[in-house]
């Protein structure tokens, strides 16, 4: 089965298009994992065990998760460790990894990187990447994803506001990101109604999501900027289809460190994992399947 | 002292501008190597012992080496930890290590790469890092750098054809990569002649070098694309600055698997050793100090 049809089953199935994104920051771990970071391996064990629990108390609730590489990383190989076991977790429960680690570089390069995530055993199921080097740059990416039912999302407009100092200039009548939304098409080679390439494109930025859905309709679309970062379900949905179809929705902070915050934290207290689980039904509701409007 | 001056003393004391890249494609590995990557830990031992020989055999005759993260990470956290032994090697041979990892994203994931990189305790001399989510996914990286005595190379334009795609745009009479140089430009708030923020300008667009160094005259230049690639000295230097200085030109494959090609394997046959430090010596006559023409 294609990472197309698998999304659009889950998505039909679960009538949500949540998407859990795993992000964990040392400094906003519960405080009981927080205690074991004073040592390199202590920090390891509490990454691990705080992104196998996010999973396991949202497993049935979204349609993929996003793990953000960076955090594994920042300790270091230890962390990559943990990050490979966190994307075979999550996908030994079935639910699709997006491994979010925004790669990109020339042809041998990528081919290189394409195989670690995306290759016949890849760990990931489909993986972010970059435009800027060019549609050259990307096609190792869309051709290990493909012959392996595998997907990518490229970054098209991102949520934050500098991504307006390249993605928002005008060339030519249209806007960069119009044109790399234009290159994530020509990159569209495999068939279907919705492809396996796919772009990423913020919450925060409405308008944007509609042109970006006009220029590659057939895309899957990976939304971050929901929900703390300022984007609600309705700006998310200006990235989706007419029936709704077509997008993911990331929430990272606001499902993962929801019992630090209001009104988790008066229910739930210490018990962290609880208020994930209720942040996460909270998220999926409010991004249920929807008719666009 | 700052890496910016670290490089200059290194070019000057050294009369060279040559960058080792360390790129260690299993495929591509002496045959005594490739033999012992039929598992995964023989693959990663066989890529750390490539590496270091590298290194061994090159270290006087550099300013600086660039390990591509791609090949490392391919074999997955086994192969990250040779990254980590690798870039401490390196420094601990006061060779300043250039990690080739093209990372970027939103404000606060970019703190956790820079922090690792470029942090107090980063794995990195400096980093290259990618602009297409604008300014303010830079600053962390560039904020880390300058807090630390290290470095980053934003990428500019690049030495693929597809560079061409985005990076070749016009926009209010000025191409994207120009735009580009004008952000490395502004986030070069620090003081000196050379600034620890600088570019990557491939070898292959000589008259865009040219155009690039007009814009930012305090930046380094890291100058992919010499030699394999296709571009030559001469092409590197239009990077430079009329003095010779502000580059740094990167050869890989030249050098690295020199012993399967002429005229090294002839000479050295499976001296594979011998046959890097022959190609490294070359290359750094090839790149020798020299005003600009």
């Amino acid at each position: 089965m294609t990472f197309a049809n698998r999304l659009e089953r889950l998505v039909r199935e679960r009538r949500t298009v949540l998407c859990v994104g795993i992000d964990p920051r040392i400094d906003a771990l519960p405080e009981e994992l927080r205690a074991r970071c004073s040592d390199i391996d202590g920090a390891a064990e509490a990454i691990a065990k705080f992104s196998l629990e996010i999973i396991d108390a949202t497993a049935d609730l979204c349609v993929c998760v996003k793990p953000q590489i960076a955090f594994f990383e920042q300790i270091g190989w230890r962390g990559f460790r943990v990050f490979e076991e966190v994307c075979a977790y999550a996908r030994g429960k079935n639910v699709p990894v997006i491994a979010d680690a925004k790669r990109g570089d020339i042809g041998s390069t990528s081919e290189a990187y394409a195989d670690y995530f995306l290759g016949e055993s890849g760990i990931a199921d489909a993986l972010t990447i970059n435009p800027y080097l060019g549609a050259d740059s990307l096609e190792p990416f869309t051709k290990a994803a493909l012959a392996n039912g595998r997907g990518v999302f490229i970054l098209v407009k991102t949520s934050n506001k500098g991504s307006a100092d390249i993605q928002d200039r005008e060339s030519g009548g249209k806007k960069i990101f119009e044109h790399t939304a234009r290159m994530v098409e020509s990159l569209q080679t495999d068939a279907g109604e919705l492809s396996s390439v796919g772009a990423v494109v913020g919450a925060t930025y409405p308008e944007e999501a509609i042109r970006v859905r006009e220029i590659i309709p057939r895309a899957w679309i990976l939304v971050p900027g929901y929900g703390a970062q300022g984007g609600s379900a309705q700006d998310a949905y200006k990235s989706a289809r007419a029936d709704g179809l077509g997008i993911v929705v990331n929430s990272s902070r606001g499902i993962i460190n929801a019992y630090g915050k209001s009104p988790y934290k008066e229910k739930f207290g210490t018990d962290w994992k609880s208020a994930i689980r209720a942040a996460a039904e909270d998220a999926a509701r409010d991004l249920e399947l929807r008719v666009k409007n």
